[in-house]
Formats: structure tokens, C-alpha cells, sequence
């Protein structure tokens, strides 16, 4: 199977560590997105949203985002599991990685798309709604200090893929809208520190 | 199972339209939200993100966030099927119910957000920007014009989760930002009627 990639962005890393974790070697092709290579019309025939990740699987068949992508590849390697092993316990995990995409890598992205310089020319840009959006994520990363008060993990006492989508919604915002951990959120800096250790967070 | 419902929000519909294709009755609570109601300290103990819906199982336990409902639904009621039989179909339609949440839902929602009088003084409206989002509803409605010329149906040529989303999508942004299917959208406006026609789409 091969991953059409890029190596900075945060969605294909969510599949880069998904199936790193999964001991699963993906092939990766990288596209150049800002050059506009995801724009191509080879490319759009692959996913018509002009956006990386995409799994090509061996039949030529695509499938496109990245949450469909990690849970096709849990389907094939169902070790270690990280979507949930029961009903109960698949729908904690998805309604707490869709808190994580929906609250939290969704702020940070309407920060990263209306103030980075990355973004301009490429975006009409409204900073002063980028900067709310900055304080929307910040005030959800101190709720995730509190929530990760009661739990070692974002969904419970195991790391899954909310971890992951949590995980690189933070980093990006770190690195292209200076949204960064404050020290005194001392769990969410133990969580920081504890998800980024483990191998696959290199993935 | 009570589902914590508001009439008019977008997000329990999903959830109400699901349980009604699949039969399912669910006992109903509303939440007044905008008095809100989702705001008390008992509700937050439900959903600490503060809204609806919100799935209370028989043991008191809590799930949040409409496509979690969705797919526990799923789980127990397993027909008619909804979210794919087979890892190949149950990936393409999450990708699909992905477009129409993260593309066309969310713009929408951002335009109502910053541009509808039931948002004011609730939410620092950035007007402009709820206009640039209006602008991306639309070109992702004409798109979605020339998708369905060739499926009937969002994900294909079946009734899924991607087709609740697309028109709880749509209805909201007519009802809150005057964002409607233009006639010459003559695909989109033939899978609207379908999918309006089906009895759960008055659930």
C-alpha cells in the first residue's frame, strides 16, 4: 500500500504514527502541496478534495482522510487495537477523538490558516478571527490538562487514536501558530512528553 | 436510551434521522440550549463539551458526539446497514462522511456562527470571514452537483450516514444563512428531494 504523504503536515502524520504503531510499513510518496502538486488532475482522480494523506491500495483503489485511512488499516491489522475493542468502548474512543478534531486540531487550524505567513496569498486571511481562534485552542488545551488529571490517556488508561489526533493538532500549532504548552499544565506536559516518547511519534 | 435533543440544532437530527432508518425509538429529552441549558453543572457531568445530542444508556453511562451515537447505534441495530459491510465499503463511506462534515458542514456552520442574528451577543461574529465561508458552502454544493451525477447517493448508490450529514448540513444552512440549492444544481436538487422524501427525514 502506499501513503501519498507530505512529511510536515499534520494529517498525514496522524496515519504515519497510526500505522507506525501497528508495526505497518506503508510506502510513502510525497506531494508537494504547496508547490500544487495535490491540485494536478493525475492527483484529483485520486482524491477529487486535492488534499493529502490518500491510501492507493494495491488494486489502484483510493481511499482518501485520514480517520477512514487509520480505520481501514486497524480492519487489516487489528494490533494493537486503537479504535476500541467492544462497542462501549469504540464509541468513548471516537467521541473523544472527534473532541480532539472537532475542539481542538479545528482551532488550531483556523489559527495556522488565518495568521501564518505560510497561508498568505494562498488564503484571504482574517487575522483577528485567527487570534480568537488561538484562544479557543488555548482554553481547550487547559481543559485537556484537567481531563488528563483523571486519565494517562485522552480517551482512558490506554493510548489511542485520539492520542494521535491530539498529539499532532498540538505539534502543529507549536510549530506555525506558537500555540504552545504552558509549564503549568503540568498533565497535559506529562502527556506531551510521555505520547511524544514513544517511537512512532517519529514516524 | 434518552437522547439529549434540541428540535432545531443540526447535530441531534443526524442522530434522530439514524435512529429512525433504523427503527430505533429513542426516548427524547430536550435541552434548551440557548438558555443554556446545556451549561448546568448536571448536564456538563453528561458532556463536559456542553451539548447535544448526547446518548444516555440504560446504566446512566453517557456517549457524545452524533457520528459516536451513530456508529454504537450501528452496533446494536446493525440493519439496515449504514456505515459500510465490508472494510473497502466502511472506509469509503467514512471518507465520504468526512467530506460532508469537515467540507460542507463546517462552512456552513462557520457562516451561521458569524453571520445569523441567533449568534449575536452569544459569539464574537466576524461577519467578513462568515462571508468567505458562505462562498465555500456554495462552491462545495456545485461540486457536490457534479459528484452526484454520478452516485445517487453521497457515498454511492445507497442510503448512508454521508447522506444524514449532507442534508442536515444543507437544511440548516437554508433555514440560518440563506444558503440554498440553486435550481441549475439539477443533481443535487433531485438527491435533496429523495433523501427530504424518506419518512426519517422527519424524525
Amino acid at each position: 500500500m502506499k501513503l501519498y504523504n507530505h512529511a510536515l503536515a499534520p494529517n498525514p502524520r496522524r496515519v504515519r504514527i497510526f500505522a507506525a504503531e501497528k508495526g505497518i510499513e506503508l510506502t510513502l510518496q510525497d506531494v508537494d502541496i504547496l508547490a500544487g502538486q495535490s491540485r494536478t488532475p493525475e492527483f484529483l482522480a485520486k482524491n477529487p478534495s486535492g488534499g493529502v494523506p490518500v491510501l492507493e491500495l494495491d488494486d489502484g483503489s483510493c481511499v482518501a482522510e485520514s480517520v477512514a485511512i487509520c480505520r481501514y488499516l486497524e480492519g487489516l491489522h487489528p494490533e494493537p487495537n486503537l479504535f476500541g475493542r467492544d462497542l462501549r468502548e469504540q464509541a468513548q474512543i471516537e467521541m473523544w477523538n472527534r473532541r480532539m478534531e472537532l475542539e481542538l486540531f479545528a482551532a488550531i487550524g483556523r489559527t495556522v490558516q488565518n495568521t501564518s505567513s505560510i497561508f498568505q496569498g494562498r488564503y484571504k486571511q482574517f487575522p483577528d478571527y485567527g487570534e480568537t481562534q488561538r484562544g479557543v485552542a488555548h482554553q481547550r488545551l487547559e481543559r485537556m490538562d484537567r481531563e488528563l488529571s483523571g486519565h494517562q490517556f485522552v480517551a482512558g488508561d490506554r493510548f489511542t487514536i485520539a492520542d494521535i489526533t491530539a498529539l499532532v493538532a498540538i505539534d502543529i500549532g507549536g510549530r506555525l501558530a506558537d500555540i504552545k504548552i504552558a509549564p503549568e499544565l503540568s498533565n497535559l506536559t506529562r502527556w506531551h512528553k510521555a505520547v511524544s516518547s514513544r517511537p512512532s511519534a517519529k514516524a
